[in-house]
């Protein structure tokens, strides 16, 4: 795999890790249990992703790094969760940060197993948005990716998609791989920020 | 494949994905959170049966066919939901067409899998409950599966034995798959408007 | 597989499958959704780190002796649930066994699959708190694993550590896999009866 992607998906691992490390640290969750949450959270949109592209043992079973980037996150949020809930909103901005390293890893590695373009960013998005509904579904929360009239799976799919685009065309690697994490990283921001949001639909009942 | 079963499964996985995106629609998402919740509710049944039985990718990712059902659902609930609301209890209903349509291609496949009767009766039962799960887990509801004391995996099982059965013995392919389906379909439908239920356990606690 | 295996695994999912019942029972479900979710929660471990290994189809799917434990499981349950309720909380004694003999199965199922001793660890706990996670999701419930300052993955990790130090330093077999099963079983019974906890960090919000 190219450095920078390897790069992208452990610091994308580390910061979806801070992120259930942060939500299980809200619940008042014991180390183990912050343990758990920081590596489903890391790391089970990779794995699903590489379960549904046929590539087992998936990347984060077979590589022990991204156990560490797991570890080293919920070690970090279990001395210094006060630094971090200094910043605004912690769990939904490392959840961002994760998000549109993923949505663009997960392309490129469903590309590189043959994946059709149409499914590759489709799967690039669900790398993109897995670790978070699996955080949230097991503190039994509705996921962000359904509760909120905002962006943040479409996000993904930006993301993905401009690096479909990329690939395909031929455009210089890194430009078009950075580039697409900017992109879904931007739009989620002003979701949060701004409440940029699609159109929903008015229904009776 | 033969053509009946892939246009029970195509048709199946329409059905599912209206049930998931009307559920989406009560719920006020908009038509990302639509688009996403019908795909689930559409492919995640067969996606885990290919992962059980060792077919990766699976069907759902590998044709692209399967999204455009999920996503030509999403857009019907859209901007016709109003119309799909005239229909009493929508969800219960389309989940109940998907539900017979997937334990019977879902069976079948197992066992073109090489996966023994009893357990292929098993693989269509997944199949075919798989995408409600998901639906009701993801917008944090129990799932229909466990939450009434009424016929719905049991009407999915039906199916899918009487599937077996009839492959086992050899019986008229079309006449089999047609009548599993109906099977399982009449049971839900008596199951949902007329109460038909299995006897439950009484329990102090 | 060794036979201890065997039986310890087979075991295994028989007390999970019970505590499924149970937690199905005493939610009032029919005898099909504590058929499900003894199934569920019996086999849901091993499924899991069977995909993760790339060993399909998984165990539970080949073997129908694993379908025919949580079948049992569920008709003693239906018949017998006022005898099991007379212990005292059914449910996490239950799932204390399994946990222990889980552990001990998975990791060296993960070894022999070749995962690194340290993966092999992480995947016999995974293996584990697998069925007892999908038990509380589908009935709603924030996972024990998540819900309590109480050991419950950390008793599973140190019954696979134990499994994974004993194999690496040949240790003789047999005693090596009934000491790390007993080791989880009773921190896992501490747990219950007396508390024992890891520390939790004290988080402002």
């Amino acid at each position: 795999m190219h450095l920078l992607l390897s790069v992208l998906d452990l610091a994308g691992t580390f910061v979806f890790a801070i992120s259930g490390a942060m939500a299980a640290a809200h619940r008042r969750l014991d180390i183990f249990g912050i343990a758990v949450l920081a590596f489903a959270t890391g790391t089970v949109g990779g794995i699903t992703r590489d379960l549904l592209i046929g590539a087992t043992p998936p990347l984060a079973i077979a590589d022990p790094r991204y156990a560490l980037m797991a570890l080293g996150a919920a070690i970090v949020v279990f001395f210094g969760h006060r630094l971090v809930d200094r910043i605004q909103s912690p769990v939904a901005l490392f959840d961002a940060a994760g998000l549109s390293m993923f949505a663009v890893t997960g392309t490129i590695r469903a590309l590189d197993f043959g994946i059709s373009p149409v499914m590759a960013a489709v799967l690039g998005m669900v790398t993109g948005i897995g670790g978070g509904i699996m955080r949230d579904v097991l503190i039994a929360r509705i996921p962000t990716v359904l509760q909120q009239v905002e962006l943040y799976a479409t996000a993904a799919l930006a993301g993905s998609a401009l690096t479909v685009l990329g690939v395909t065309l031929d455009w210089p690697f890194v430009p078009t791989v950075i580039g697409a994490a900017v992109l879904c990283f931007f739009l989620r921001l002003m979701a949060l920020r701004r409440g940029w949001h699609l159109p929903a639909p008015r229904v009776g009942k």
